[in-house]
């Protein structure tokens, strides 16, 4: 039996163990090998569920691993939690929260850190936000649209919901923001970079306001 | 803070807790307490990404994540494996994989288990399915839609999916099936009655060669 999209494996667990392997041995001592071989399958069947390049998949379950289990670490207190965490979090994490996760980072420079996910994540980013987010010369490319877990949560200390109603579990001590937004997905050029503009002044006011005062 | 559905809890934390604590002492000696708390957590934000319902989401929660951890068990030889396991997956887990599950389970009176899962489950089970169940005396009503997981992928012998395409992984040693069925969602009453008997003949059919012969 092959795997569909996967030429040369017979099935896609021999590169998730190898993939558990390298991420028990990079969280050594944090979590147990058992915990971590769990979260690289279940990463790769959510994902797999809602993606339709599987060529990529193992590649993207690395990714979505390694910063599930930093992001469990981080809520855990074992990890450091040097800089505020936010997370952003629409329906299909494939343009509004994107954009706003990379403008996020971009204008916070390592001041924060961003992450962001989707009640119900599509198969790729949309188009049009690569296009306008490229325009100020910050490359959506090597995103992929994830779903919302709890980890991230957990470890977030802002969260910021985009049209997702109550998709969001609501946990004590973080701060919470809905922010109204057209969708960009079926956009035209001039409205997705008005969106992409009115995201870019609510991230920067954000931005003022998590940032210790100094 | 008080959380949206849930009065009386300040957030969904409290009986998160209480239900992990439960699950624990019921899979001691099986599974760390670690791993039955981020089964439960997780288990919780994949079902609230979808569901309206989030005053009936602790009760769905426990269910769901007894069944994974169940299905986790098995797939790892830790519990008995003494019937055939079959699972369902269909786009939403709200029609299609529901009716065959509830068929078969129907059908093998104990001598096959059965799950369903969906690849982008729906909030509630179609109205329609209910309906057309009834009337074979079948309640649906107290199901409910789940996102497919590793887990029971892990467990199962067979998994028949309904046009849910690459949603589910492919692993060895499991005998796969694709079964080409009509969308009974939008269907009249007539069709889904169809679909339904369509359904019941395949299961049929299933059951008999899932048995062991003599």
């Amino acid at each position: 039996m092959t795997f569909k999209g996967m030429p040369g494996l017979t099935s896609p667990d021999t590169g998730l163990h190898s993939i558990a392997e390298d991420l028990a041995q990079r969280f050594h001592g944090v979590f147990a090998s058992e915990t971590v071989e769990r979260y690289v399958f279940e990463s790769y069947t959510a994902l797999a569920r809602t993606a339709k390049v599987s060529a990529h998949l193992p590649a993207l379950t690395a990714k979505f691993t390694a910063d599930r289990l930093t992001a469990l670490a981080q809520s855990k207190g074992l990890y450091p939690h040097d800089v505020p965490e936010v997370l952003f979090v629409c329906v299909q994490n494939a343009g509004r929260s994107q954009m706003a996760a990379a403008l996020l980072d971009h204008h916070a420079a390592g001041r924060v850190h961003v992450r962001s996910a989707g009640s119900s994540p599509t198969e790729v980013i949309h188009p049009r936000a690569v296009d306008v987010m490229v325009e100020l010369g910050i490359d959506l490319s090597q995103e992929f649209p994830k779903p919302l877990t709890d980890d991230v949560v957990r470890a977030a200390d802002v969260v910021v919901t985009m049209g997702c109603g109550d998709a969001c579990p609501i946990y004590p001590g973080k701060r919470y923001e809905d922010w109204e937004l057209d969708d960009p997905a079926d956009a035209s050029l001039e409205e997705a970079r008005r969106i992409r503009d009115e995201i870019d002044a609510r991230v920067r006011q954000l931005l003022s306001e998590v940032l210790p005062q100094g």
